[in-house]
């Protein structure tokens, strides 16, 4: 048995999740999840279809993307992950989807403004979207550089990482994450839901304006923080 | 065994028809049902996926929020649902959903219009929509406020909750209820699929006006009242 | 065993296709077939739900609307279904439901028009829409009146039953029919399909004109009359 | 057993996904392969539903359409499907599918633009409209025409069928294709989303552009060609 059983574990249960939540059609995302004190990272290996999937073909790398264990090549955005979990220090696991709302809103290259409870019940604030990159970025290190792009908007934007646990990566799709692999996906669908909620209550009233900043702060804090206390 | 086993089945009932219509994804609903004799109200437990609830689970609270039975804390929607049962004297049972297309027109802070006959078959007004609740209520009691807010809405048009059995509350979402909690469900799938449906006629023709008031109360007057004649 | 045993089974069967194709939630549809010899037609009882009916619940009437053979009141649409069998010799089963895109079209007060070759491989015409039913109709025999307005618009159109087998009724939503019950509903499912695909074709391009004569006479008669040779 | 059972068995199955990946309803689809050493064409029998089909149902037609082995009519699209194996040498399964939205934009009229990297990811390329066609031709040989109508579209915009492997028919729907009938079904599904996604993204912000060429090329070229890398 590998030493990092039940990370694999975690990890192959978070993607199943994938298709069961239909956040994406064939093998157009992926989970990822940390042993932050072993220091390292599992995730699904690349181009294989979910129904496929084993606990073991779990692929084990470091943070500085070397291979550590499994037959299969990892993931093609393991870079990408790598680079959010150097980073963002309190995450748990990642989850990449190229859910049809989310992606929609990518590539208007919108960010989605908070306009009602079901959103501030997640988080305060829009959620973002990057940059669209440059074409030396896009040249270069491409899947390093995605992570930047969202490193960047949270620097410029001065989010942080705990409170708000998704994004949109321009022209591209969604990442969102958690405490853990579970949880990275659970954001990843409630993000879904959000753009798809966003969408249809802009084509009902394109002037609707965000909720005010009492009802969000509200809805945020019974759930988040030393004072919440909220569960439906 | 319980003295409430029977109200606790039936609102475990109710609550696990919200994933199977549809009408939420996670814990974004709950339902409960009152037992007006005994004067105790059932409700979903706080924060319990619906594929983890049990008969058993149910909280039993009183009309003053107190607990009677229940080793989990009550939904903390508790107080809307409360306050409601105290002032809706004619209704059994209440369900609070996230369901997309209810939402959002809760978000765009519109009132669903009576556009056609499946509306019609269901109540004679618009489905109503309450104002954005002031800073002073969101930062004070809020759930308490929320149910508040449903009765000033009422109040205002002069509505019969046993007649319009739905509501939506302004930059949340959905709240319908009826003779038991079952019938809550029933009404909070009707709502989802008369937001869909007046969401797509106004796509199609913006200007699309209600329709005439003799076909309303055709509709309406027979499946309600006295007169009632009809089943599909 | 009924005198009617095959008429009630295979009306049956058409009425269990209704909630299979996802054309209606609960109980908002019906279906019926008639025994042209016999001079009767099968219909669902009134109010009861699709997972609760079985063969023997189908009530049979006559051509004036009374009652033959069953334990349950017949479906409070009958009076539209008899009219349209006294007056379209040629069918023999008639679907009624309440599908989400056909009602937004219904409500829209707005014919479907021919965009493309899926439905040109169905009908010629436009998918017609009644008009709106006066209030002398509305307050008289409005489940009669219902059927005349059906027939008003065919007559109005110069169209025939045989060959455009739906319709949307104004404000209301859609009646499909077909040579047996089972057809009824296989045009009523595609009467949503076609509805969906025109809603989404003409906000892609609001100004998308009708497919040309030639195309729409190609498919068409490719499937239907003396020279049909096709099949997908 | 048939000298071309294992062809048979790969359009059985390839069509077998039309309705698990819910591209088409009833029959509104097929797929079929070709064993090019033999220079036979297996493809789905005309008007067979697809619960009904058997592996052994598949007819074996030769590249000028004479049936060489089974016992119902080959599909009545069968003439565009040979026309496409004839010109497009390197393909080896093709499917015609009438799934909504790719419908939507055949019926629009309109190519679907190039809008983010799930498009990127499978072609550099817009994914073509056909001219509509000619009254000469669609009184013709119309099934053959249909795929002159496609070939003609590649000619004029300079494709080839290995890096575009999909096609909208003005005012009729989508063929896609692929080295075998599997792959072929796979890019139906993936047109079908990508024609989901471009639809909604261009609600969202009708000014969206194409996504710059630099991301289009690495995406496209991580995944395809001599240097790809790339899997999810």
């Amino acid at each position: 048995m590998s030493l990092y059983q039940s990370l694999k574990e975690a990890v192959y249960e978070a993607n199943m999740e994938i298709p069961r939540q239909k956040l994406a059609i064939y093998t157009f995302g992926n989970v990822s999840g940390i042993d932050r004190q072993a220091g390292v990272v599992g995730i699904k290996p690349s181009g294989i279809p979910y129904d496929e999937l084993t606990p073991d073909d779990i692929v084990i790398v470091d943070l500085d993307n070397q291979l550590v264990e499994g037959k299969m090549r990892p993931s093609s955005d393991t870079k990408t992950h790598t680079l959010l979990y150097r980073h963002f220090e309190t995450i748990g696991g990642i989850c990449h989807t190229h859910s049809t709302y989310a992606v929609a809103w990518a590539q208007a290259v919108r960010e989605i403004p908070n306009l009602g409870t079901t959103h501030a019940d997640h988080l305060v604030a829009s959620i973002p979207v990057t940059e669209v990159m440059s074409d030396a970025m896009i040249q270069g290190d491409y899947e390093h550089e995605t992570g930047n792009q969202i490193l960047n908007v949270f620097r410029e934007q001065n989010l942080s990482a705990s409170e708000v646990e998704m994004v949109l990566v321009a022209c591209h799709g969604p990442f969102a994450w958690g405490k853990n692999p579970a949880k990275a996906v659970y954001n990843a669908t409630v993000l879904e839901e959000l753009a798809k909620m966003a969408y249809l209550t802009l084509t009902i009233n394109p002037d609707t304006p965000r909720i005010k900043q009492s009802l969000i702060d509200k809805h945020y804090f019974r759930k988040h923080g030393k004072d919440a206390y909220y569960g439906q």
